[in-house]
């Protein structure tokens, strides 16, 4: 987690931009020039997308150290749509950017090596050379089917220095039905999966105290953050669910510790600032950068 | 379910083969074939995956209801394995096989809308018109973030005639981590899930009493088997496991409930028979064939 916390330090803000893009936040221009160069088809939709967000990105990465990748709404527009995810994640990355992507993936051991080849290790291709699939540090993974899911992505993450977030608790209002289940040891499903992580990725403990295996904790959470930042002191965190889904600075405060410990996600509200606020279709890029100065104010007023 | 149930009646055949296509599997002048074509990328081993699926299914659509695809073998080639995903669906579909994407999609609502929409539903292009991303009838899904999952997913399924199905209980030597926790009300984790699964879906019971949420549950779990045909019985199940997992006939055959209930899914075993029994890589697909066919009468003999 070394090379994340570090942008973190350098930008003095602990902040991540989702890059959740979706058709209705680009504005009408960009649609246009997509329409007009592909016509009405997944290549122009994913067209779109790309543009949209270089050009989010160029105004950002003076401000944030990640932007995070919400695979679903790339996944929606077939092969076209990933490439699209691709190009976006080669950007960022070169844009200096740390890169998340937030897939959530799991399976059983022999198909998750397959996942974590894709986007944290590298492919092997007919003649047995090895390369990369995707621009990516990081993948979310969701744990239900217990740690063999980890022992690839482990694997990955320590030879290829990058990092995964394990689902732990999630910002959405059904995050109780499965995450909170209590034990006859008296500790909740979430909690039993944060002892697995923390046990598997000691080994992989950084120089600022935090293992290559975090935890997506919601910013909705506010009791949560505070009692897993005591109860895994290793584990850093990323935080969905601020902004749109009503998670705020102060909440999200208690998962940092000497003001670091976590990274705090907002997408919505950052990329559709600019039809909130009436702004010229032209700045959307800049209502973003705006946007995310805000955020990182606000984070900054309670965490330091 | 309706439509896969009568796919499975009709080849008189519960089972399903696991596309989970990889480059070891590929006999040699196949993959010599991609090179020549394309030289060392991506593109050369996507092309020899879907040279190989369209092999496989030409032999088998004669006597198995449908295919499933392990999305992770997919991924790790990027936007041109996404490619090989959407012929390979798209080729099967048109084959008359039912096509079920393994991805274990899992997210918030807004987000699991766009996977719906990716797999079951339809994608709203630049002009707001809207047409189907990939051929596929079924998508599994983990619910660990609880209801809010799959309210996209049964709105789908019910407009577009799709099924989805739900991780219970897996078939990984892991699996009790998680899914078997005890509940204070005595029951498990994975019975829970499989409580709202259930509760959910009971609107979409078609005319041979599944609805259209099944529920994936290991062959390599005999007495989950059992409980839970007992406990869910409006619950079609996806059984994986059969075969290089060691699930068995007889194992399995407690899915079953007058002839019906479940459907297994063997991979490995069928796609590298070739290798295993030294048959000449020109004969590859027949012998999965050879395979399938041993796999169907097994479990037919417990079965019926």
């Amino acid at each position: 987690m070394d090379k994340l916390i570090k942008l973190i330090k350098k930008f003095n803000n602990p902040s991540v931009v989702g890059l959740d893009t979706k058709l209705e936040y680009i504005p009408q221009h960009i649609k246009d020039e997509a329409i007009l160069k592909y016509g009405n088809n997944f290549k122009a939709a994913s067209f779109a997308i790309l543009s949209f967000n270089k050009k989010i990105i160029d105004e950002i990465k003076e401000i944030v150290p990640a932007v995070k990748l919400q695979m679903a709404c790339y996944e929606v527009f077939g092969a076209e749509g990933i490439k699209t995810l691709e190009e976006t994640a080669k950007y960022a990355q070169s844009s200096g950017l740390y890169v998340i992507f937030d897939g959530k993936r799991n399976d059983i051991k022999s198909s998750m090596e397959c996942y974590s080849r894709a986007y944290l290790g590298k492919t092997k291709l007919l003649n047995g050379e090895e390369v990369e699939a995707f621009s990516c540090n990081s993948l979310t993974v969701n744990l239900y089917l217990g740690k063999d899911t980890l022992a690839p992505i482990l694997n990955d993450c320590e030879k290829y220095n990058k990092t995964a977030f394990v689902l732990f608790k999630t910002s959405n209002p059904s995050s109780n039905d499965v995450q909170n289940i209590k034990t006859k040891e008296n500790i909740k499903v979430f909690e039993k999966i944060g002892q697995i992580c923390e046990n598997l990725s000691k080994k992989t403990i950084g120089k600022f105290n935090y293992s290559k295996i975090g935890a997506v904790v919601g910013a909705t959470q506010k009791e949560e953050l505070k009692s897993l930042r005591e109860m895994f002191p290793n584990t850093f965190f990323l935080i969905p669910g601020y902004g749109a889904q009503k998670g705020n600075a102060f909440d999200v405060s208690f998962a940092f510790k000497n003001g670091i410990g976590g990274i705090v996600n907002s997408s919505r509200k950052i990329l559709t600032s600019w039809q909130k606020n009436n702004i010229k279709e032209q700045n959307f890029a800049k209502q973003a950068k705006e946007e995310a100065i805000k955020m990182r104010d606000e984070l900054n007023s309670y965490i330091n």
